[in-house]
């Protein structure tokens, strides 16, 4: 009998492995650094379950149907809502819900790239969106960050550089302004205005993921680019750090015919109706800015406490910007360094964290490491970057003076 | 200003209008003869309601999360479980979880398609997955369908003529076998073995979407065709028609090598595991066989309702198979007669219905129309094919003695 899959082959976008090579650490005293969850015991659980009971009780035969009740109008009014307390003024048709910023993300690269546009990111970038770009068949150019966020200084030379000799202008260029997952950073005020200018004197677009906008633990503001110009950006954010992500709900804001080529490609289908349902219940008299000032207390906190063990555990072994906001503490070893190489010991020695590649676009070993301190306890974040030091130390030891110690399988 | 929709376009990919030239009927006594809406009054709201409560008190936190607590795992089991009645046999890593049959159609797409790949379809088909064929950039070729469904002679015939003149065999056909939307129509016994020897001989897939299999009234049961052919099979199916649409969930069966490469092209990103909490916890114990058995009473009455009210109205104007399942009949009027027509002044006078042309891939002008028996009471049936009829012998009259009545716009 003929086998299907050696004859006939899937589509060209199919990317061959997943983006992320993810540590399996799945015994429970073991320490998730490399998870980009949110804390659990900030959710609001009990009002959840209330919500979810009332708004099917209420709203069920409406929730359970294709278009749904009053939900979904009124999980957009609170994002219309939000977005000003940002600086973002849009109307309800700018407006679309998604299933995650990941979504959005898909969504924008299929509206956009057609097999061999040209999308620019940072380097380092965010896996999925990597993945969306690959997956779109696009040719993928990165510009670095630095402790202002996207050398924007770089990405114009390339721009003129291109215009000078005809070479291709990118589709669009996908940016995390503030607090930068993995890099920690955000964009100054003055690369904001450069950017918003370049994206209008070349004639492209910008898809912002301001996924940690909230969790702003400086108070320190910076305007979305959104705001610099409306018209060429594709704004995307999430309720998956301010609520949690197993809602998968998200939103995109950007001009109202940018917003219906995306409902065409989402096959009309809304989103799921019956989680807005919930989450509109939820947001209704919910007391949202005391909640997300609960989770910059706690989140600030935690990323001290990281920063100090980093700091402690490995010295002047690595560097790393000190983050405003969002979930990460982003290390940069030695330039010889290769997070990967000692990826497989941390975790036999029971803690987890994402190596450099993951971020790069090219997936070619860097000498990074992306800790996230959002999910775990402090004790945990103590106790797992001194095992991260520990392995690392013991690699480079090995690295620098070829010790034959046994590499475990 | 430069407007950047005029300088630069939306990749290719994008169509330029919606698939389904829909009818916005707003008015309250307005009868919805168009919606493939389940019947809200059938919903388990009560248990749905404290399936949600309890799965967020019990499960939140991990609810939450990105990965979530058992109730993925559950409804995997369920659907194994359940799939087993219909003489499907399937491991949990051939079973996906997807947001409707929707995204399963959209993911088959672009699983399979590259532009310029060629798919084979039912005329007529689901709208929305002739979008997802002209999304994926695919050559769609149709085969009529008859009483038993799709004619695979004829489909035979161009596979042989196909081998013979080296032309493009296709990617797979994409197929509603059993109660087909909107033929009505069910694939016979031996029409199933031929398909599937000729996906065998001629090396292609079938996405199989079998929406409405739970729907069946007659209690004739019929292979799904993935039993005949499982490693050539994509298997599509819902909990839209059985629970309701608003939770966007339905699942794909198939090989596990094209099951991973599904969760590869959804980003890695899980399906919102929150509702599938919920829904696990409404499995759990819910007496689902009973359910479906009321489901199935309902339904097969309000097809004979709406058969009677159509054969009394009509007359001999139309032609339709009387469906064993499903949602809908299949009206066909003379060949000279475009429903399209009648389409603005039936909705001006109170009833809406799909006019021919949505399901067709050329979206042109076809004497039929879909009617969906589900969604609305009895009542409105009789009351909505009846303004139907006035709608369509008006316009038959000023057709066929060119009566110059004012068209309303
Ligand atoms: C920058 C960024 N964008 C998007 C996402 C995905 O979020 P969502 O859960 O909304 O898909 C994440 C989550 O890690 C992220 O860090
Ligand atoms: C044949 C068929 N497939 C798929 C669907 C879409 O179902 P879902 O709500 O699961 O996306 C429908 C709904 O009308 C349908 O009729």
């Amino acid at each position: 009998m003929s086998t299907p899959f050696d004859l006939f082959s899937f589509a060209k976008r199919i990317p061959a492995t997943p983006s992320i090579g993810s540590t399996t650490v799945t015994k429970p005293d073991h320490i998730h650094l490399s998870f980009g969850f949110a804390a659990p015991h900030l959710f609001p659980i009990e009002q959840l379950s209330r919500a979810a009971y009332e708004a099917v009780a209420q709203h069920g035969r409406k929730a359970l149907q294709y278009s749904g009740s009053g939900g979904p109008r009124k999980i957009l009014e609170w994002i219309q809502n939000r977005s000003l307390v940002h600086g973002i003024k849009a109307e309800l048709n700018q407006i679309m819900v998604t299933y995650g910023s990941t979504q959005g993300i898909d969504l924008a690269a299929r509206m956009l790239l057609d097999p061999g546009d040209h999308v620019w990111v940072e380097s380092p970038s965010f896996f999925s969106a990597l993945q969306a770009f690959r997956t779109a068949e696009a040719v993928i150019t990165s510009f670095p960050i630095d402790e202002d966020g996207l050398r924007v200084d770089l990405l114009e030379n390339a721009l003129l550089e291109a215009g000078r000799n005809n070479k291709p202008i990118p589709k669009f260029i996908y940016t995390m302004p503030t607090y930068h997952n993995p890099g920690g950073v955000t964009l100054s005020n003055e690369r904001r205005r450069r950017l918003a200018q370049l994206a209008e004197t070349y004639n492209f677009f910008i898809v912002e993921d301001d996924a940690y906008s909230e969790l702003n633990f400086s108070g320190r503001k910076f305007p979305p680019l959104y705001t610099l110009i409306p018209e060429r950006v594709i704004y995307l954010n999430t309720f998956s750090k301010i609520i949690g992500p197993g809602l998968r709900l998200g939103w995109m804001i950007a001009d109202k015919r940018v917003i219906e080529k995306a409902r065409l490609l989402n096959l009309g289908g809304s989103i799921g109706v019956f989680t807005q349902e919930i989450l509109a219940q939820l947001l209704d008299g919910f007391a949202f800015q005391e909640h997300v000032d609960q989770l910059i207390l706690h989140y600030s906190e935690q990323r001290d406490v990281m920063a100090e063990a980093v700091q402690s555990s490995f010295g002047d072994h690595v560097t790393f910007h000190l983050p405003e906001g969002g979930f990460y503490i982003w290390l940069q070893f030695g330039k010889h360094v290769n997070t990967s190489d000692f990826l497989r010991d941390a975790a036999e020695m029971g803690v987890s964290f994402v190596d450099g590649k993951s971020f790069f676009a090219k997936q070619e070993g860097y000498p990074y490491a992306r800790l996230c301190f959002s999910y775990v306890s402090e004790e945990q974040i103590v106790r797992g970057v001194n095992i991260l030091a520990d392995a690392y130390f013991a690699y480079e030891e090995q690295r620098l003076f070829g010790l034959t110690k046994q590499q475990p399988l």
